[in-house]
């Protein structure tokens, strides 16, 4: 564990590059521009950046790496100037998979640069006299847990040195490169500087359900590019639901023949989805979810549920009884082949066997199940799981496995050689420790609940006080953000991803951040009482390089950004899409699991309405949130600020008019006509609250009243969205009354 | 050719319902707001409307079908209600591909409307009653040439009857009622209508060419979505090139191992893409090309070449020595296996063979070769090439192949049951249909050359002064869009494709447009003086229906919108793009073939500077031209046009100084910081001009001299892009000087 010291280092270099700057925010996004932070000196006050990619920022010389090194960063004077004559070699003993990477590594620099650099295709044989970049390399890297990924990138102004211990490494110190990479009148540069690196956790992952809603071969790699950009290595592929079964199998080809409407992986699309991913330096674990969430097995294979069929695929979501049998031994003698089969197509050490969510009501209704648990002295449903459980294990380690499962899977009767995925929350990974398991955090980074970037951020699997002891906290390889489907699309999947799982990266690559340990895990926001001043820095830097990182990102064909506008002009029947891009620019999903208890889906309903539009962690409602904070902490005496606050009230207040020509043409969107009304209506409270506070007037009593029904009122979802500038109204109304 | 007989009174029909209106511009394109046409009632003289996808315009009832129907149209005046309750069911005999195909319309209906349809997957058991939409179909349609496509569709507004005698026709019938389907404040709707429709020609195709840049499964899926959308069906797939082998073969494997740097289609990709395909109506014509074209064949089999090797893969473009030995029975021989191996691969009647640009220079420099012709009484290459296709046609016959080739292989030692794909000059067409040989017409179809849709647009394969008789004419069976690959890449390909590829479409659906005879087929506007009254209404018309079709086409992941934005983000370095898309909005990529005579490329060159993300048929330039010149049409009185034309000239005079601010940050940018400097000139320039034609003020005489070399230098091309509003400027600036 480096990490915790040094990095209080990494953090102190960056503050001391830190001078306050003024900090500008687009003004395609809304009406605040050009605001000079007006605390004192030495505080981050600005806004999130969202006016430059370059990888530092020309005022305050501040590096915009995501994830920040987990070592020491000795930055330099000078420059490495990038231009046509650039070359590459590649020295040492590396796994083949450098060379490909090479090759793409400056093809991503070319793109960037538009630059014809001289080089088309690194080979093993590629010979180069003096070359600009020397990429050196003592082993071949595997992919497999605790590998060397440590790597040291040391840039001068006549060249650039990157060492690693194995391919591995050299790969994480690509994309450290490509992020310092940077720009003046002159031409394109890299600063001089040194960084070692290395990783804090040996498990880093992202989690896709390609299952609920089927994810095509396209949506999975530019992912694995996403995740190799900002280091993840853990692609975990959860491929089984009762919606949907998603693997070719050739052993029981009724499994996707049945079980998948036709949307599954074909084996050799799963092999080169593999290969893709091992080249990325990604280790792909697949998940086979057993014995529940397993409906769609049972299409095909009635004979292995607790219940006679037939069965259908589940069309719904949620919890479904449809389960495994665990008292037969047909059930085991499948298992075996199956995932046997599995186990030669995915070359990982660990396979995923879900585990999560069964409702035993199944068992409970079976007589025969109900004496096996007589006969066999199991005396509860969680104990036959375990006994389940166990006997998978078995097949699994005669497959050469480690099994992986859900926190529910943990049970004293299983062995300590299987590792736990804490999810409901952050206790089954501490309980998890104390008996011995290893074991990765995913509670607290479920991307599909579409909390804020913080929120995740600041959930640190050990933070400085973590009850665990050092030898328990090695039993913690990592985290994953889990990426279910229920009510994402191909074509939604990537604004759900990114770019909050870039922040999530850091948490798992470096981050030491303080951790907040919020009451449920499940809050909108940080609660602000836990909010400390160097928390508040953190997170304003950690969002500045989020706004360049996530542009980099769409190098990759990621589409966070891209659909946005596209999604829009459906939903406004044509090209000018201003007041519908206006009003959705503030709105979110609603969050948590509040979607499905608003409005009943399938899996083939619409995802292509507002709330599918509508992004996480609505940044312009975040700027609004921040200026207005920034404001009232500073006395409401700024006149700049208030002028800006003014403004962008007086935006949304003017919108309700020509957003519902628009809905009258365009029916999709009446569903949030009220809400748009009320987001009208709450910025023109805004503004005469504002006013009030300006004119140091105390508003009429029945004001105050009046004003929070409003602010109440615009506080109620509609369409499953929600207006993410209330409580920044609802504070100043507050602060108009006091 | 019922459509010369029909169309007439679609026209009539369009051409009544199309009262004089305004249209409104995209206000995010610049400043052309609101402005009402000048010219008399009749005249469709608006410019394109961009603020509607709506498919019939709600102020003048047009119809936004594209491509029109070839047949009859009788609209009437009620509407069909689609609401959560809408069903469909399919009766008759149909191919089983119009199950998967009606769930895709109910689903991309679903998409468009927000509404949760209560269908999930239509399949052939499924009973529903008194469906909303009932489609019968007669027999299975088979991909083959000269298959019946008509189909009936009848909306009352009780339900929707399609009718067609093949599910191909039925798929059409899909696609028009999407594209009808429309909304008012009470929801949405489809007005009844009856249309008979049916194409124009049996063969309408667009050709991808996979080889110089390899194009990914899914760019291709995406394009065959397109495809269906406007009803073409022949995807002609050109796989091999000098600059790769893009196909598995399992007979002879080193051609894609070592021709291809690992990027080709797997067999079951390619199966895969070919199902895809059928689904959607479409035939898959593969091309290998030979004997020319094809140094990445001899990589692997050097043995096959006319000159000893080694060979390597070729990085540069253009037309390149290295050709098959067609002396050589060895390659005969290879030619069959390899020939055969693809014959069971693709499943459709024809075979591409290429056979262009075969510089026959090794043929000359082969002392064999040369000895073989002689003994041969071979006379020279061409008639050596035609001795080389001739048999190789045998080969494709033994295979049960027709043999499809580039007009080169046009000679009249082959039987007449072969293809001829006119690509040089249209002229071979017509000589083709007069030898008797069957053909289809690509020249004047050239996407990759960036010219304006209407250009194509007008490119009548048969216009009504066709020089062929009826029963030549018979044997032209269509035509063909190429998209070859030089300069493009997964990123920026569609949007050489789209949109402009729809209203070819409509060329080979229906549309009977009187053909302009160009001087040379390579112009980049149509000349003034060919234009009539009749066929500019009919263009704006064309584009009118396109900007709808546009956004349409983006519900299939289509990226010639989406990714224009991404691409401005990464050449201005952050999120603020404003700067850099007004001058991009205003330019295109150099047109025909001078991008490579102004910079050399390779394979690997960066496909991301300004020139990439630059479009062709720029709208706001079309729009700008098409103001200046109604403005100078009404003589120069209107003074609301002006105005117009002042505001957007001061937005383009203005944008560089921030440009610039850009270009420092951005070197990617460095090269056409002169040109958007003499975009500003210009457009001051412009200023001048209208204010002296305003002010009906007679110049300095030494100022249009002046001005008139501001329009000269602003011509020149710089970073392979043009300024595309230059010819309206020097029309403001000649009207000033008269």
């Amino acid at each position: 564990m480096r990490a915790q010291k040094l990095f209080p280092l990494i953090l102190v270099l960056l503050l001391m590059m830190t001078p306050l700057s003024s900090a500008r925010t687009d003004a395609s996004h809304g009406a605040n521009e050009g605001r000079t932070g007006q605390l004192s000196a030495g505080k981050a006050t600005e806004l999130p950046a969202h006016s430059s990619r370059h990888h530092t920022d020309h005022h305050t010389g501040r590096l915009t790496l995501m994830p920040l090194p987990n070592g020491p960063v000795v930055p330099g004077e000078g420059r490495f100037r990038i231009d046509e004559h650039f070359t590459l070699a590649v020295e040492g003993a590396p796994d083949a998979r450098i060379y490909p990477e090479s090759t793409r590594m400056l093809r991503r620099l070319a793109g960037r640069t538009g630059l014809f650099l001289p080089q088309g295709f690194i080979r093993e044989d590629t010979e180069v006299d003096s070359p600009s970049m020397l990429v050196r390399v003592n082993r071949p890297g595997r992919l497999e847990l605790h590998e060397d990924e440590s790597y040291r990138l040391h840039v001068t102004s006549e060249r650039i040195l990157l060492e690693a211990d194995t391919d591995l490494g050299a790969l994480h110190g690509f994309e450290t490169l490509l992020q310092l990479l940077d720009a003046d009148a002159e031409g394109y540069f890299v600063p001089t500087i040194e960084i070692h690196d290395e990783p804090r956790f040996t498990w880093r992952g992202l989690m896709i359900d390609a299952a609920r809603h089927f994810m095509p071969v396209d949506v999975i790699k530019r992912n694995l590019d996403g995740m190799a950009a900002v280091k993840l290595n853990v692609f975990h592929w959860h491929l089984t639901e009762d919606q949907g079964f998603r693997v070719e199998s050739t052993t029981y080809p009724l499994l996707h023949e049945k079980g998948s409407d036709g949307e599954y992986y074909t084996q050799e699309e799963i092999r080169d989805i593999i290969r893709y991913a091992d080249q990325r330096g990604i280790r792909v674990v697949p998940e086979f979810d057993i014995p529940g969430h397993a409906t769609s097995w049972l299409v095909g294979h009635p004979e292995l549920a607790s219940l006679p069929g037939p069965y259908e695929i589940e069309r719904g979501f949620g919890i479904f009884d449809p389960t495994l049998d665990p008292t037969s031994e047909e059930v085991y003698g499948f298992l075996d082949v199956f995932l046997g089969e599995m186990a030669a197509l995915f070359p990982d050490d660990f396979m995923h066997i879900g585990g999560d969510e069964v409702t035993g009501r199944h068992w409970d209704e079976n007589p025969d199940i109900q004496q096996f648990m007589r006969d066999n002295n199991i005396p509860d449903n969680q104990a036959l799981q375990a006994y389940f459980n166990s006997r998978v294990m078995e097949i699994l380690k005669g497959h050469g496995k480690i099994m992986v499962g859900w926190e529910e899977i943990l049970h004293p009767d299983l062995p300590q050689n299987i590792v736990i995925q804490s999810w409901y929350g952050r206790q089954s990974m501490i309980d998890a420790a104390r008996q011995g398991y290893q074991s990765i955090l995913s509670h607290g980074y479920y991307i599909d609940l579409i909390q804020p970037t913080d929120l995740h951020y600041v959930n640190n699997p050990l933070p400085p006080d973590t009850p665990l002891s050092p030898d328990e906290q090695k039993l913690i390889l990592g985290g994953e953000a889990p990426m279910w489907s229920e009510y994402v699309s191909w074509e939604t999947v990537d604004s759900r991803i990114w770019p909050r799982t870039a922040a999530i990266a850091e948490v798992f690559w470096s981050v030491d951040v303080p951790a907040i340990n919020l009451p449920s895990g499940r809050e909108w926001f940080i609660p602000e009482d836990l909010l400390t001043q160097e928390i508040i820095i953190q997170l304003d830097e950690m969002y500045r390089r989020l706004q360049v990182i996530r542009i980099q990102l769409e190098e990759h064909g990621l589409t966070h950004d891209r659909n946005y506008p596209v999604m829009l002009r459906r939903l406004a029947g044509g090209e000018d899409i201003s007041a519908v891009k206006t009003f959705v620019n503030v709105v979110e999903p609603v969050k948590i699991y509040n979607r499905p208890r608003q409005r009943t889906h399938t899996s083939y309903s619409p995802l292509t309405r507002t709330v599918d539009a509508a992004r996480p962690d609505a940044m312009v409602a975040r700027q609004f949130r921040r200026l207005v904070d920034d404001y009232l902490a500073g006395g409401a005496t700024d006149r700049q600020m208030a002028a800006e606050i003014r403004e962008q009230l007086l935006v949304w207040r003017d919108n309700h008019g020509e957003l519902v020509q628009v809905i009258r043409r365009s029916p999709i969107l009446s569903e949030i006509e009220t809400l748009s009304e009320d987001l009208a209506r709450l910025s023109a409270t805004g503004v005469e609250a504002l006013d009030n506070i300006r004119e140091a007037q105390r508003p009429h009593p029945d004001w105050q009243q009046e004003a929070m029904s409003v602010v109440e009122a615009a506080r109620e979802p509609r369409g499953q969205v929600e207006i993410m500038i209330v409580p920044a109204v609802e504070k100043l109304v507050r602060a108009a009354g006091s």
